[in-house]
């Protein structure tokens, strides 16, 4: 097979995370020791922009603010919530995969690089078939990221560790708090965090526990899980009465036992047709201060625990970097449809135990698209109230170490790219 | 005047701080240079616990936790809000205050430290005005703390630093989250703060700004000031008319033109017979997604603002840390009836600017009791929704630096005492 010489496109989709900047890091950098890779372009607001032909130039950036991706939140090209929906809207869907086509051909681009969850592995599958069936020479290999870990046939997802690492801290830094304050009344508090279906999040504030039952957080729902809520409240007045104080930490999707969601508004949905969860947290205070008369209080951390990047994880930082590069790397030995996958690997440690070594490998996309991957129910205790020791295992390893942003006055300088557009060729989208 | 010598008492009060325990360690290190001083004892759970007789050996700590005092959150001695209220409870409070002397007496307290807000204040005054009266030699000083920062006389409160170091970066973090994912749609993040009725947290968030308009956040509503909701959406709009997106900060007291609370619920009271707030946010995101059709949504940091101590600001612990020495110097010397303050002097620096210069001062506990300092309305822009540069100016060298806490596993390992208890001589509290 002739070598494919061309340009990069590299672009950015959904939620952001922490280190979803990283994978770009990793693609921009591993891209220029490729010399098969000419112009190294970013997609702005993912595919809306690539739709809007909103390219810029990343050679144009300074070398210091690629390195700053690393440890600097959000999406730095800009993100979307768009989605080409071949089966709701299957008209305007195969425009937009002509659109998307002509901006390619138009900007000679040859490796796409997609960073995203579920439906950004799916839109990445289907432009990889699309290449095919339409014979223009393409690369595209996905790049995982989701702070939910809901991805099938990786390890774990990049963001999902630093996410888990500031929640987690957020507990324990809450419970020390609320058990200081913990007198005969008794005292609790309802950490809400995100999860609409998977529960790795709320699982991942298990960390905070160390293995002690008396260290907070003492409850963990999981939207996995079905509970009842007479049983929540038991468990609420057991911890009360053996520690004084109680600290819950609820995915935001978590379920009674009918199966509705706790707290949820059914009249407002988000761009995917989701209802809007705003209020599990709120819901079982509102319960708890009711029935069993226990001061309550909510912490809802919404957007900042996948912005968290002053305290992100330095393996999942590094993790997300590794993805880049693999996803370069398969793509210039002439792999196309896949996603990168991240693999551990435990290996002995010089003290006679065992440490974790990363590694990436790669998955057919086909696998990947639109498949959840949930807290398996034997990691989580036979009351549904805890994640156990399986689930400690798994979890460790992904907080460790800091990502250490440059600081100025005592706030992070995080990188901001120039954003140097490349000149539009094609005439403006219909 | 003969030399007074006897054991010390310190107890924490009032909601925690990050820093808290930093000036306890202040109290601890300090007493062991003073030859007056013997025991060194605290109070668990505030005045509650010493009327309990509830008191520990701190001598009998191990160093290291001590040391690990000034990164802890939290209420290293356990704290309470129970106030001895002469006003509305006389008789009670009489009872309380025989009780606490006949615990002074009964193990020799000669040197009484409290660190707490407004209302703290106003026992360590109350106590030793008792002290005079009934002719008992006996030295109180209060330590300031509360991340509200609303003590008068003081530059500022132990503990507010580290709050608006957190609050800030939260706010620059969920910015550039929601800031990447703006589309022509529009979106808007409303994150709730602490201040029942003083604006200190929510106005220390400017300083996430840098001084740059279009960086979040946008709009800063205070308790201080009366705002009229049609006003706060014609800016949210102008704002997304600018920049596609608008963080706002309010703060959980914050009024409408009426001068009622925006989304409180009167019907819950807390311990102190305050109305329970946490609407603030929730209720002006119904109305900017009601009448703007902008979709928002809500962050609640709640108790996590106050102990977040892994990203505690290094002047604000090293503050907190000197009025704990300051509090034990001035006792020593023979004082009683003061309030450590903060004092910031400008000196000029090596580069021809300027830099902060801290000390501590003593102001009398009569002139701080009940007191409540709130933020200048000079301080503020004309229309009420952003601090100006005065703000800054003040603000910015509260959160310079960072702690240090030492680091197990991807999470801190914050100090826990062992809590040797001091025998009891006494019959249990009526």
């Amino acid at each position: 097979m002739a070598e494919l010489v061309g340009n990069l496109l590299v672009a950015q989709s959904g939620g952001p995370t922490s280190v979803i900047n990283a994978s770009v890091a990793g693609v921009i950098t591993e891209a220029g020791k490729h010399e098969c890779i000419e112009e190294i372009y970013g997609g702005l607001n993912g595919i809306l922009g690539i739709l809007n032909e909103d390219l810029i130039d990343l050679n144009d950036e300074k070398d210091r603010a690629i390195k700053g991706m690393v440890y600097t939140p959000a999406a730095a090209l800009g993100t979307c919530r768009y989605k080409i929906d071949f089966k709701k809207k299957p008209e305007p869907a195969a425009q937009d995969m002509d659109r998307l086509f002509e901006v390619f051909k138009a900007h000679n681009i040859r490796f796409f690089f997609y960073a995203g969850g579920n439906d950004s592995q799916d839109t990445s599958h289907k432009i990889h078939e699309e290449a095919v069936k339409r014979g223009y020479d393409l690369r595209v290999i996905g790049v995982p990221k989701t702070i939910d870990n809901d991805l099938p046939h990786t390890d774990s997802c990049p963001g999902y560790g630093s996410a888990i690492k500031y929640c987690a801290v957020t507990a324990m830094e809450v419970g020390i708090d609320v058990g200081s304050m913990a007198t005969d009344d008794g005292s609790c508090c309802i950490i809400e965090v995100m999860g609409r279906s998977a529960g790795w999040i709320a699982a991942g504030t298990v960390l905070a526990k160390r293995g002690e039952p008396a260290n907070p957080p003492h409850l963990i729902l999981l939207p996995e899980i079905q509970y009842n809520v007479d049983a929540i409240l038991a468990k609420v007045k057991e911890t009360v009465a053996a520690y004084k104080y109680c600290i819950m930490v609820v995915g935001e999707g978590i379920r009674d036992d009918k199966g509705e969601e706790i707290g949820v508004d059914k009249t407002r949905l988000d761009a995917f047709g989701h209802p809007v969860l705003s209020g599990a947290a709120e819901c079982i205070a509102e319960f708890i201060q009711g029935k069993l008369n226990t001061k309550t209080r909510t912490v809802k951390l919404g957007y900042a625990q996948r912005a968290a990047a002053h305290f992100a994880s330095a393996i999942d930082a590094k993790n997300a970097f590794a993805c880049g590069e693999a996803a370069v790397k398969a793509a210039a030995e002439g792999k196309s449809g896949f996603m990168v996958k991240i693999v551990r690997e435990y290996v002995p440690d010089e003290k006679g135990g065992q440490t974790v070594k990363w590694s990436t490998g790669l998955q057919p996309l086909a696998d990947i698209a639109n498949v959840e991957h949930f807290v398996p129910r034997d990691w989580v205790s036979e009351d549904g109230f805890l994640p156990n020791e399986k689930f400690v295992e798994y979890a460790r390893p992904l907080i460790e170490g800091e990502v250490k942003p440059v600081m100025e006055g005592g706030l992070p300088k995080y990188s901001v790219l120039e954003k140097s557009r490349v000149e539009k060729t094609l005439p403006a989208r219909a």
